[in-house]
C-alpha cells in the first residue's frame, strides 16, 4: 500500500481518543456486547456483537457528534453547526446539539429514508433537502456555512468525529479482550478509522477489516489504487454506505486496515435477517454488511492465515446502527 | 384477595432462587438491561427494560428448564425428560435436555408457530402435536409420560421452574436499584410469580403487576374471583400467553401482586412497534405486551398512588422473549 501523503494531518492520538470517551461517556449508553452460539457456530468463530444499533439515536454517530459539539468554545457553539448526511449522522448532530442548546443545520440527500428524517426533526434539527450526490451536498452545506456562520461539522472528515467514533472498539475491546480481528462497515470511514485507531493501539497484532457494498465499493478502490476514489451515488439498500472516504479517513486506512471486503445485495439482506432471528436485534442493512463476510468460510479462513495461537478465532462485529423503517422491510 | 388454601406447597425460598442462580448463571446469558429516554418520556417514568428476548433460546424460558434438568438425579435424568408448551418452553427444554445430553418428549399445540417448532427440533427434542386446548395438552404429556417414562417437567407448575425464571427479576434489581414497580406478562404464572418472589424479597414495597391479553383473561378472572379459573383456548396475537395459571403460581400471586393490566390486541401490536423502533430490539408480542399498559397516563397514576420518595417513578419492564416470525410481522 501506498505511503501516507504528507500534507495529511495526523490521526487522532490514543490521548485524544481517551479524551473524547470520558467527555461523552456520561451522555451516551455503554451499549452490551452481544454473543449468539448459533452464529458463532455458523462462522466457525466466536462472534462479538458490539451493538451501537442500541445506542442513542440508534446508531455510533452519537460518539463523534457529542464529541465535537462538546468541544467547541462557547463562542463556537453559539454559532450553531451545519452539517451533511444521510441519516444518522444528521441525528446524532440535531441530538447533540440540542444537549448543548444550539442550533442544527443539516443537509440530507432528497432519498433519505422518511424516518431519519422525522428523527432529525424530532431532535430539532433544520433540514435542508439536496440532489443525492456527494457533490451537492457539500455544495449545500458550504452554502448555508456562509449564510449562518455556522460550525462546518463533517460527518467524518473531521479527528473529533474520528476520535468519537473510536470509542465504540474502545469499549468492545475492553469487554471481549483478545481479539484477532475486527469487522466494521465503510462508507465515509469515521467508524472504521477511529475502531483501527483504538483495535490497533490496543492490540497491535489485530486484523481490522471494513465492509462495504459492491454497490458503492469507492473504499475498495482507494484502498487498491492508493489514491482516493469517489463515489457520486449508489442506490444500494445499505443506505447509510452511500458516501465515500475522505483525506483524514483514508490516510488512516491506509496505515492500519487489513482489507476490505465487498457484499452483495442479497448477502447484505441475508446477514440482516441473521442478525434479527438469532441475536433479536433490530439493525439497518449499512450495519448487518459487517456480518456478511463471515458467512463464508473462505473469510475466516483467510483472518486465521497470520495466526499463532490455540483455539478458535475470535472475531470482533461492530452493529453500526437499528433505523429502519418496520413497514418497509426486505425479509421475504 | 383470598387466603391461601393449606394444600398448597410452599412457594421456592430464596436460597432456592439464589441456587438455581448459581446453577444456571454460568450456562444462560446475563441478558442486558436497557433504558430509552423517549420511552421513558412517553410514559412518564424511569423505565428499565430487562432483555429475555436477548437471552439463549430466545426467551427467560431457558432459566427454569436449565435449573429444572440440571436439578435431576442421575437417575431421573437417564429415563428422559417430557413436557407441554406452546413454544419458548418447548425450546428451552429442549436446549437444556441437549446440554444435559438427554432425551426431550415436547407435545406442542398444532396451532404453535412453525418458527417454534423449528426450534424445538434443531434442539433435539421430539415434538408430538395436539389439539389447542390445555387439557389436550396435558392428557397427551401424561400418555407420553407413561409410555416412556420420562420425568415431567410442567411448564410452571413446578418449583424448580418458578426459582428459575426468578432470576430475571433478581438480576434486573440488582442492576437497576431501587424500582418502585416491575411488570410482567402473565399466561401461566411462571415468570410472574417467580418475579414477584426475587422482588418482593429483595424491595418489599415494591409494587409487581401482571400484563394479560384481555383475550385470555384467566389470570385477571382467578385474581378477581380468588378462585383458580381456566382458560380452554384463545387467538390472541400473544401466542406465548394462551396458557392458564396453575395451583403453584396462582398461590404465589394472590400472596405477592399488586394487580393485572388487561391490554387489548391493538394494545400490544403498538407497544411492540415502539420496542422495536425506540429500543432496537425484536420482541414478540407476548413480550411486549408489559410495555402496553404504561402507555396510559392513568397506570403510571395508578402505580404513583402509593410512593412517597421524590422524582420520577423507575419501572422495571421484562421484556421475555424474541421468537417470532420475520415474515408475517403485524406492523402496518
Amino acid at each position: 500500500m501506498s505511503t501516507r501523503p504528507s500534507s495529511t494531518p495526523p490521526a487522532p492520538t490514543w490521548d485524544a481518543i481517551e479524551a473524547a470517551h470520558a467527555r461523552i461517556a456520561p451522555k451516551i449508553h455503554r451499549t452490551p456486547v452481544l454473543r449468539s452460539a448459533t452464529l458463532s457456530a455458523m462462522c466457525g468463530a466466536e462472534l462479538f456483537f458490539k451493538c451501537e444499533n442500541l445506542q442513542k439515536t440508534g446508531s455510533f454517530k452519537i460518539r463523534g457528534a457529542t464529541n465535537a459539539i462538546f468541544s467547541l468554545s462557547d463562542e463556537e457553539a453559539s454559532r450553531g453547526i451545519v452539517t451533511h448526511s444521510s441519516g444518522n449522522h444528521a441525528a446524532a448532530v440535531s441530538c447533540a446539539a440540542s444537549w448543548r442548546g444550539i442550533a442544527a443545520w443539516i443537509v440530507m440527500p432528497k432519498n433519505a429514508p422518511a424516518m431519519k428524517c422525522k428523527a432529525v426533526e424530532a431532535y430539532g434539527g433544520k433540514i435542508t433537502f439536496c440532489e443525492p450526490k456527494v457533490s451537492a451536498r457539500n455544495e449545500a452545506a458550504a452554502r448555508i456555512q456562509a449564510e449562518t456562520g455556522a460550525v462546518m461539522i463533517h460527518p467524518y472528515d473531521d479527528d473529533r468525529i474520528i476520535a468519537g467514533q473510536a470509542t465504540a472498539a474502545k469499549e468492545l475491546l475492553e469487554e471481549a479482550g483478545e481479539l484477532d480481528a475486527l469487522l466494521a462497515p465503510v462508507s465515509g470511514g469515521g467508524l472504521l478509522s477511529g475502531s483501527a485507531l483504538s483495535a490497533k493501539h490496543m492490540r497491535p497484532g489485530i486484523g481490522v477489516f471494513g465492509c462495504e457494498p459492491a454497490k458503492a465499493d469507492d473504499a475498495f478502490r482507494s484502498m487498491q489504487s492508493g489514491i482516493l476514489q469517489s463515489l457520486e451515488s449508489s442506490d444500494t439498500i445499505a443506505d447509510g454506505l452511500r458516501a465515500s472516504l475522505a483525506p483524514r479517513t483514508f490516510a488512516i486506512l491506509q496505515q492500519s486496515l487489513a482489507g476490505i471486503f465487498l457484499v452483495g445485495e442479497e448477502e447484505i439482506v441475508n446477514a440482516m435477517g441473521l442478525v434479527w432471528e438469532r441475536l433479536k436485534v433490530v439493525t439497518e442493512p449499512s450495519s448487518a454488511i459487517a456480518l456478511a463476510p463471515l458467512l463464508k468460510p473462505e473469510t475466516v479462513q483467510l483472518i486465521s492465515r497470520d495466526r499463532s495461537g490455540p483455539g478458535r478465532l475470535k472475531i470482533g462485529i461492530i452493529l453500526s446502527g437499528g433505523n429502519v423503517d418496520l413497514r418497509s422491510l426486505p425479509f421475504r
